[in-house]
C-alpha cells in the first residue's frame, strides 16, 4: 500500500464532523486525520472527547487550531469542512487557491443557479473568484456524478433531505416515466441532528419529544438542489420537511404519476438497473418498504415503492441516516472516489 | 337540571375505550357509566383501575359482564361500542332493534359503498338488516353532518386519520377551488395508540423507537371513508399513514392545487368561513402551523396551511389527538348533539 | 357563591406557568387570573397562546405587563411567582409589604437553615426582612403542613424531586421504624421539563434521546428541604437525581432498613394510616409498584413499597407529575387549603 | 494468518444473536458463521435479512436448520448459544459431549450455588452431568476470570445487569474498602431490548414511552450472579432495575459507605490500577460521570464516581451497551481470549 493520505477536519466539532471524525480515523487508507477548530471557538476544549465523551480512551483525538501553515506542515492534501455554509463560503477559495482538494458538507458551493442560491444571501468577497468556484465544484452524489467527482478539486456534498429525494427520483424521471404535468410531492421527515447542534426553543427537548411539527414549506435550502439535480421546474415539486422526535435518519415519501401504466416488475426493474452494481443503494421488493431504523448508522440509502391498482399511482419511501449517507458517509464516498478506492473503504 | 343520561361502554379497556370511560365520568350530563367486558374476556380484571393504575383511588371504575339484560336492568339509553368492526357489526343490530342509541367507534357502520366496504369482509348474519341499518347510521364527523347527527339512533364515529384529512380538504372542497385534477396527497402520521393495545411486533417498543415506517400504501381502511364523505374519486387521492414513535397524536401534511390564483388572506378566509362558530376547529394563521403537541390532550382538530408564491400550490397540516378528536372525543362530541347540549360538555 | 379570588401568576411563560395558568384559568372559585411579565422580558409576545399554542383559541390569556400598580388596580389578593429563585427573593418582600398572599414554586423561601440555604447565594438588599420571611415562610407540602398552610401569608411551595422524596418517607420516619444508623438513598428520575424551559446543550434533543445521565450528585438544591422537613442529618440521605428522556414525571426509587422486622402487612398499614383522608396520595398494595405513567397529568402522589424476605429491607417507589403535585397542582392544593376550600377543587 | 475458526450461532434472531451475527460476521479472524435456528421455529424466514432488513444486500445471511450432523458437516468448532436458557440447559451438554466449545449468553450455567438457581426452575434430564458442567462453565467476565476463561471450554457469559453492576464494585471490593455492614444498593436501569423481543403488554410502545417502572424487585436472576462473583452476602445488597423508555443501554447507580476517609485521588487510583491495561473498561474522572450515551455501540464499561464531602459516601456510575458489553460483545471478547486473540479483535 502506497503512503496514507493525510486528511484534516475544520469543524470537528458539531454531529457531521463527529461523524466524520469517527470514519477517517479507521479508514485505512488515511493517516490520522488533523481535527481543527477554528481560534474564534475560543470555548472549543483541547480535545474531540472532552466534546463527544464516547470517544474518550483512544488519546482523547486532540484538537488544533486553524491555520493555513498549520495545514502545510502538517502536509494535509484534502480538507474537509464541516462548517456553517458562511464559514466555507469565505474559506474554501483560499484552501484551492493553495492546491488542496476540498470536500465540502455545507451548501455554499452546491447551486449553479443565482435563483436558487440567493436564499443562502452569501457575500463573496470576491465574487469573480466564487463564481468560478461555484462551476468548478462538483455536487457530490456518486450515483450520479460519479465520473466527475473523480476529477474534481472541490467536491459539494450534498444536503441530507436532496440526497434522499434525488436518489429516489433519478431513476425514474431519467427513464422518462414520470407525468411532470402532475407534479410531485416529496413528504421528508428527519431526526433532529439534521437540525444542528446549537441549543434553540425548537431543538429542547420538550419542544420535540411526543410531537411532530413541519417547517420551511416551500422554502427550504435542499429545494434548489434537488431541481439542479434533476432539472425540474419549480413548480413540479412540493416539498415539506418535518422534524421527528428521534435523533437522527431521514425518511422521505414521494408522490409521483407515470405517464403510462406499468407492472411492479417493470418498476423495480427501472430501479435495479439504474443502480446495478451501486454499492450504497438498496432496493427493496414491493410490499416491503424501507424504515428508517434500517439504514442508521449505515451509509445506504433504502428505496422502495408502491404502485396503485391503476399501474399510474407511485409512491417512493427513501430512507437514509442524515449524518451518514446524508453527510460525512457521502463524503467519505466522495474521497473513496476522488483518490480510486473501493467505494465502501472505511463506510463498512 | 333533568336527569341524568344513563350510558354503557362496550370495550372500555382498550385505549379509545379508556378514554370515553374519563370522559363519562366527569361529564356532568350523566349518570355514572355502566363500564361493559364481554363474557370472553376470562382474563380481563374485575375494575378499569386493575388495568389502567392511572385510574386506581376514585372506587376503581368497576366492569361488568355484558348481557342485553344488564343493559335492561341498568336503563341503559346510549351504547357506545369501542370494540373491534367485527363485534359492532355483529351487535348493533340487537343494540337498535332493542331502541337503545348507539355510538360506534370502530368501522363497522362508516362506508355506504360496498365498493369501499369490501376491505373489511363482513359477514353479516342478516344482510338485509345489516344494508338497513348501513343506510341508518350517520356518519358522526359533527362539522359536517351536525344535523342528522341530532336525530341519529346510530352514529358511526370517524377513522381518526379521516378525521384529519376530512376536516382539512373539507372547506376547499365544498368551496370548488381545489383542482382535482391534479390530485390530492395526504401523507399522514399516526402515534402508536392508534396501532390499538395488542401487543405485537409492530407495537414492540424496540421496532418503533427512533424509527418511522409507512404502512398499507394504497390500501388503507379509512380512504373509504374520506373519498365519500368528500365526494372524491379514488384516483383523486393518494393516502398514506406512517407510524411514528410516539404515543399519540396525528398529524396529516395534505398536497392541492388550486384552480385558480389565491392569496393567503382569502385562503385564510374560506376556513375561517366554513368553521365560523365551530368549537372544535382551531385555524391557524400562516406561517404558524399546527404541531402534534398543541392538540394532545383536547378535543380541538387545529388546521393550518402554506400557499407558494404561485398561489396555486398548497399544503394543508391538520392536526389531532387520534384518541379525543379521532375517538372518544369526537363520540362524546356526538352525543351532546344527539342530546341537544353544549358541544363542549364534557370535553374541556 | 361568594365573589371570585383575584389571583395573578408571575413568570405565566415557563413550564409550571404554563400549567398555573391552564389549572387557575378553570378553578370554579377564581376569577380570570392576572398573567404577568416582567417588563424586562421585551421579546415575551403578547399574550400565552404565542408562546404555547396549545392555548389558542380561547382569547389567547394576554400577558400584562407586572407592577405593583397594576396588581393594586386589578384587585389581586394573591400573587403567584413561577419565576427563577432570584426573582422571588427579590420580589417577595414588597409583595408581603403589600399585604398580598404569596406561592412561591421557587426555592427562594424553602429553606430555614443557612447551611442549607447557601447553595442558593441569595444577596437579600434587607437581610434582616429577608430572614423575618424566611421564618414566616410556610414549607408547602399539604399532606405535612396543612394546618400551617391554612394561616399562611407566604407559601414556598415544595421543589418537585423534594415533594416525591419527602412524601415517600415521612410516614416510616414518623412511625420511628427506620434504622438511620444505615443510611437512607433516594436514586430520582425526572423527565426533563424539570429542567427548565432554557435551551441549552443538555436540554437539546439528541443530548437526552436514548440517554440517561446522573447529576448534581450529593449536591443538588432540593437536598435540604428534604433534610429539613424530614428532620435528618446530612450523612443520613445519599440522593442522586438523573434525567429521562421523557417530558416530564418523576419516579424515586428509596432504599432503607428497618429497626425491627416488619410484615408486608403491617408496612402498608403504616402508609395508609397516615395518608387516612388525603386525597392527592395514592397507596399501593405490594407487589404493585407505581409508574410514571399512572399519575403523569394528574395531582396525585403515587407511593408503592417493597419488602425483602428479611422483613427489614424495604424498598420505596414514589411517582409524580413534576409539573403538577410537583409544582403547579401543589401550589393550587396550597391555595384551596388558604382559603379553606376542597383540597381537590380545580384539579380534578 | 492461519486457518479461520469456523464458529456457529443458536439463536441468530433475537435480539444478541443479531448482534453477534453483525461481529461475526466481520471479525477477521473467523469463517464465515453458520446462523442456525431450531427445527420448531417454523415460521423462521429463510435468512437473517427477512427479519432484519438492515442486514439486506450482502446475501443476506441465510438461516440453517440446526442439528449436530450439521455442525459436524460445517465443521465448526465453537458454538453460541443466544437462545433462552431452557434450551441452553438442554443442549450445551452434548455440544460439550461433542467436543465443541461453548459461549452461552444465557443464565443456564452462571450459578454455582443452588439458592441462586433455584429461581431458574431447571429440569435437568441428567443432574450429575449438569452439576459437572456447572462447576465446569466459567463466569465470562474477562477483566475478572481472564485466566480461567483462556482454558474453558464453557463460558457462562455474564447477564447484563451484572456486568454493569459487578466492574463498578469489584475494584472497592478486593480493595477492602467497602463498609459492607451498611448495605450496597445498586439502582439500575435498562432499554428495552434487555427485556427481550417478544411482544408483551410491558413491550408495548405506549407502555414503555413517557413512562418509568421498577421491576423484579429483591428477586431479579442477576443478583445471585453479583453474589457470587462478588462474594457477598445476599443481605447486602439492594438491587433494583428499571426499565428504561430507550431501545439500549444500562446504566447503573451504586451507593456504598468507605470503611476510612479517603480522596477523590485515591479512589480513582483504586479504579484505575485495577483496570490498568485493560481495553473495554474506561474510568471517568470525578466530577464527569459516564452517561448511557457515550457506550452505546461499543463494547465498553463505563464506570465513573462521586465522593462526598466526608470522604466515605460513595456513588458509583455504570454505563454498558446491554446486547454489546451486556451480552454478544463480551461473549466475542470471551472468544478472543479463549483463542488467543487481542481482546479487542472484531469489536472496534
Amino acid at each position: 500500500m502506497s503512503a496514507k493520505l493525510k486528511t484534516a477536519v475544520l469543524g470537528a466539532t458539531g454531529y457531521s464532523g463527529f461523524e466524520l471524525t469517527r470514519i477517517l480515523t479507521r479508514h485505512p487508507r488515511l493517516a490520522k486525520p488533523l481535527l481543527l477548530r477554528r481560534s474564534a471557538e475560543n470555548d472549543v476544549p483541547g480535545c474531540m472527547a472532552e466534546i463527544f465523551p464516547a470517544l474518550s480512551g483512544n488519546g482523547g483525538y486532540p484538537l488544533t487550531s486553524f491555520s493555513w501553515a498549520e495545514l502545510k506542515r502538517e502536509g494535509v492534501e484534502l480538507l474537509f469542512f464541516a462548517t456553517p455554509h458562511e464559514v466555507s463560503r469565505s474559506l474554501v477559495p483560499e484552501a484551492v487557491a493553495r492546491g488542496l482538494r476540498v470536500i465540502d458538507l455545507s451548501g455554499a458551493w452546491r447551486l449553479q443557479k443565482e435563483q436558487h442560491r440567493s436564499i443562502y444571501q452569501f457575500e463573496d468577497e470576491d465574487a469573480i473568484s466564487a463564481a468560478e468556484l461555484t462551476q468548478k465544484a462538483v455536487y457530490g452524489l456518486p450515483e450520479l456524478n460519479g465520473d466527475r467527482i473523480r476529477q474534481a478539486s472541490i467536491i459539494a456534498n450534498p444536503g441530507c433531505f436532496a440526497t434522499s429525494v434525488i436518489l429516489a427520483l433519478v431513476p425514474v424521471l431519467k427513464a422518462g416515466i414520470v407525468d411532470q404535468q402532475r407534479g410531485i410531492v416529496s413528504d421528508s421527515k428527519s431526526g433532529v441532528s439534521g437540525a444542528g447542534k446549537e441549543p434553540t426553543a425548537r431543538t429542547h427537548f420538550v419542544s420535540v419529544a411526543d410531537n411532530l411539527s413541519a417547517y420551511s414549506v416551500f422554502n427550504h435550502r435542499h429545494v434548489g438542489e434537488i431541481l439542479e439535480q434533476l432539472e425540474l421546474d419549480a413548480s413540479t415539486l412540493m416539498f415539506t420537511p418535518h422534524l421527528l422526535p428521534i435523533p437522527r435518519g431521514i425518511l422521505s415519501t414521494i408522490y409521483l404519476h407515470l405517464n403510462r401504466g406499468m407492472t411492479e416488475a417493470e418498476l423495480e426493474a427501472c430501479f435495479r438497473n439504474f443502480y446495478s452494481g451501486r454499492l450504497w443503494v438498496r432496493i427493496f421488493r414491493s410490499p416491503q418498504l424501507p424504515q428508517i431504523q434500517f439504514s442508521l448508522n449505515t451509509n445506504h440509502c433504502d428505496i422502495g415503492f408502491c404502485l396503485a391498482d391503476d399501474g399510474r399511482r407511485v409512491v417512493l419511501v427513501s430512507c437514509i441516516d442524515n449524518l451518514l449517507k446524508g453527510a460525512a458517509g457521502q463524503a467519505v464516498q466522495n474521497m473513496n472516489l476522488m483518490y480510486g478506492w473501493g467505494e465502501e473503504e472505511g463506510l463498512r
